[in-house]
């Protein structure tokens, strides 16, 4: 079976956060012999979590993408709340709609898990 | 692939229920050229947001209900929150159980997110 | 079709769990004929509220157990939150990891709702 799984992020919580990345965490450590995608799709108001002046868990984050996880953030909402790519914690991929990257992620066979 | 989805409410929170139904929008504005389904089930107290008298979203609803989306809410939710049919916003569907109906959707194959 | 869910539930919110279990007793009611399994999967900060010494939610949990509902709490987020096994609710399975269960039961099928 697959183990890939996406991780869906919105609120511009930090604690919510803070929550899906310790998924992740304990996900990655319970699999070590499988080979899976694990990929947190970040829209809405929480992608502003995600900018490197502020981002209350970046290095969290950059210890989750050394192991492979991948974070995609929606570029509808970077527009909306005005965020720069450039101002982006670094290795974050922009995908052009975070609802249709769930859904495709989804119809790919990954699980979906809302945090 | 199949693009349609289904978008899950249930808390009567009138700032989530907008960023679900923004979700809506940057959805259908991204597939201009798919043919799919997009359907939010509402459930738990978030009915009360689909009452005409006070529904903070109204126009918002209308406008994606013109454009394809469909409306489903809760019979059990309309029940224990006293909810008259004839209340509700123009166009709504009432379903026996938004759970159930949620997971019908799922076996059709459609995606599912909980904003 | 297989009307087979996982409700996942991760806030330490006795509103949020009575809601999911709400959903939980529509769901049985709403499908008398059908053979499935309902499981709900608790990890994160949820864990603290299967505590017998202050469940909330302990009578309603205890009766959809009676009709077949499989509580399953995350091995993880019982250590993190330091809870031993022989002070939670009766009849409650610990699963290694929370995320693990949610994606294997929706890789075998199982719809997944998030309340």
């Amino acid at each position: 079976m697959s183990y890939s799984v996406v991780f869906h992020v919105d609120l511009a919580d930090p604690a919510r956060l803070g929550l899906a990345l310790t998924n992740i965490d304990n996900y990655l450590n319970a699999l070590p012999e499988e080979q899976f995608e694990t990929v947190m799709v970040v829209n809405g108001p929480a992608v502003q979590l995600f900018k490197t002046a502020e981002a209350p868990h970046a290095a969290q984050i950059k210890a989750l993408q050394e192991r492979g996880a991948s974070f995609r953030l929606c570029a509808n909402a970077l527009r909306k709340f005005d965020i720069a790519r450039q101002d982006l914690l670094a290795d974050c991929i922009v995908v052009p709609a975070g609802v249709v990257e769930i859904v495709q992620l989804q119809q790919k066979g990954f699980a979906y898990i809302k945090p």
